[in-house]
């Protein structure tokens, strides 16, 4: 980094502050302010890496909040048998959560001698970073409930019939240490190093009740005030239901207090696909192919034959041959709300790069090489998969020209409870109500 | 990204202008500024998205640039056995690189119909993005000179005697496919995807003349006007040689016009190392067992004993028990100047993040399971490796109390020509004289 800069607020005050200084910036979280509330206000401080996001509402905060620049997402396996250690687990990362969330340290750091004895509650790795508008948000998996038949801790009666278990869709071709997991852990700040540093400290916190089945970084570069540029190139996100809409993200996003599962209200339930994408391939295709595939301009972002990127995309449009103008089997149609009787979801994905591996190519001419392994990050939320993710996922699987070049090789679904009360923690209504 | 900031200059203007602008732009690296000056230059705009660097100089950017807080490096291999195809490409590329590092595309994008009906020449998937400082940097490995005993392109006899192949290091536990390359393209900037595009567009132009053989995405979270701290939580650079100290720079880090080898003058020679660490366990180590091994203070970044950050590092220390204070096997005293006769290296390494992966472990108790791929990509600068990386890493290999925690699985050289003057193409002080 540049040498010729002021330094700035940061992460060291509270190690000098030894904790205390952690307490007061927590309470800038305090209070029950509603998400909706939070994506109308400013989402960014001038400097984004000093942005602070409230942990404590009536939501959970990296749902509805504007789209920090990365990610780490990740699912870890339950290991203990005990429903208390769960419970403990969870009040021990909505605190760690709370503090880091707000510019700390997972824990206090000791001072002196007293600490040089023992492993450090913090790897120390962001200190002298700032906050960067980091959000972590907790889900529980199937295997919370049950796993291999069995009723761990005592919740099998409490599964929401929302958290379903995804279908096989045309085309999964899933690996299972990228697929699933008993919780869900998503950090996202405006800098790569906090993100990862979150999920880090909350992972160790876990050590002998729950382990790491899969963990992704992703990053997302968009230029501000306009929609991101995925991997392939085009907008993504033009057609997302607005978070400015408290009564879209009541319809779409959160989930109601259904009979079976009460504690959800102000929950909602989250996709995670990893989705990689045949780059050089789609690199190699014609523009106007392209634009086909997904029924946009590339530059522009506008549907087919519009001249801006939020132009309504009319699917009835015929050109003078009587041919749909947005392709029949173009992704924007395909995946539209028109198409899949008014569903939609709150898309909030993360482009991911992980270099290069060496594969079999899956096209001809069948070559053997180093292939690039990125591609997208999917994530989604919802009210309810079984009328959101899961109807419009299907179709897309199957007649999709995209997936010609992307292969869903992850896979996972969660139930993300509500946010926290402080005193309380994240998962207290599935518990204690 | 937020919806509510004002939009800034970009890219988008070099798609309205059809390619003129980039032109224009182009001019601003024009000239022959050496490195030296632009290192002492303010290295980053208020805005780092807007930063721009020379491409055309005496030096390479990226070398002595103040480090930009993204990379991609990749190694291509060469494919043809032609060497005006090589002579081409490289023309291709510096031109490509000229345009790209301006804030333009790789190539002019073409417009309406024509432009449809063939592949665009840039994935434009960072339209929109401001220049980020991105730097490109291009190295020759040994596999340009001779390959298999093959003088594939009549260079055989002016391969520079430091372009040695690099011995096997104690511990060495390399991976092919991430291991060597022909060619090094090295692309940093403010931003990942901006990085990873230039690559992207790079290796595309070099469709049918060299391959990918292996790419990786790094990057580096500093606090600004700080030394920036790796994965281990440790700072890592300080004991850097002064970028901004032109006698350091010429001694350590600038090839000379040797007689083997006068193409070189002005050059460097670059050692990539892709070294896993093996976080979580080191997150279990004591803090003060953490500091004996870097022989530095974690949160000062201080040598052993010592206050602050560049208090120098006295080897000769001892404490009242007769003890050295700075360990015999710690980090810091095995790779200092004085254990090295003198020698040193310009590092410029970014740490990387590949998510997790399903390991055995190589540490008791020898469990099987998920564990994060992450680690630094170790990139080191220097005038002759033989002086430099080889002897330092060789005492490090066999002694550094570190290696407990870290793997060296990929590794490579490259000879790193000087840099281009408009009009030409880098390395045409090989092929052309």
């Amino acid at each position: 980094m540049a040498n010729d800069q002021p330094p700035r607020p940061s992460r060291r005050g509270f190690l000098k502050a030894g904790g205390a200084a952690v307490a007061a910036g927590a309470s800038l979280g305090a209070g029950l302010a509603p998400q909706a509330a939070l994506a109308k206000a400013p989402a960014h401080l001038a400097d984004p890496q000093l942005a602070v996001e409230p942990f404590y509402g009536l939501h959970q905060a990296g749902i509805v909040t504007p789209q920090q620049s990365h990610t780490y997402v990740a699912a870890l396996d339950l290991t203990t048998d005990k429903r208390d250690e769960v419970i403990a687990l969870l009040r021990t990362w909505t605190e760690a959560a709370a503090r880091l969330t707000q510019g700390g340290t997972a824990a206090a750091l000791p001072t002196g001698d007293a600490g040089d004895s023992k492993p450090a509650p913090d790897s120390g790795d962001v200190l002298g970073l700032g906050p960067n508008g980091l959000t972590i948000t907790f889900g529980f998996g199937p295997g919370l409930f049950t796993k291999d038949g069995k009723d761990r801790y005592g919740l099998a009666a409490r599964r929401p019939a929302a958290l379903v278990d995804l279908p096989r869709f045309n085309g999964d071709q899933l690996i299972p240490e990228k697929t699933g997991g008993d919780i869900y852990i998503q950090a996202c700040a405006n800098d790569q190093q906090v993100a990862f540093h979150a999920v880090r400290q909350l992972t160790r916190l876990a050590y002998g009740t729950a382990a790491m089945r899969w963990g992704q970084s992703g990053f997302l570069s968009g230029p501000r005030g306009q929609t991101p540029r995925n991997l392939m190139g085009f907008k993504d996100g033009t057609n997302n239901p607005s978070t400015a809409k408290p009564e879209l993200m009541k319809e779409f996003v959160w989930a109601g207090a259904t009979a079976d599962a009460p504690w959800m209200e102000g929950g909602t339930y989250t996709v995670v696909r990893r989705i990689r994408i045949t780059i050089e391939h789609w690199d190699n295709m014609e523009l106007g192919f392209q634009e086909q595939v997904f029924g946009r301009h590339k530059y522009s972002g506008a549907p087919i034959g519009r001249q801006n990127e939020f132009d309504a995309v009319d699917l009835k449009e015929e050109d003078k041959d009587g041919n749909p103008v947005i392709p029949e089997n173009s992704h924007v149609r395909l995946s539209n709300q028109a198409s899949n009787d008014g569903a939609q979801i709150l898309r909030r994905s993360y482009s991911y790069n992980d270099g290069t591996n060496f594969y079999i190519e899956r096209w001809p001419p069948w070559r053997q090489e180093t292939e690039y392994d990125a591609g997208l990050i999917f994530v989604a939320h919802q009210s309810d998969p079984r009328k959101g993710f899961i109807p419009i996922n299907d179709r897309l699987a199957k007649f999709d020209m995209m997936n010609q070049f992307t292969t869903h090789v992850g896979s996972a679904i969660f139930a993300v409870p509500p946010g926290a009360k402080p005193g309380s923690y994240i998962g207290a209504g599935l518990f204690e109500t």
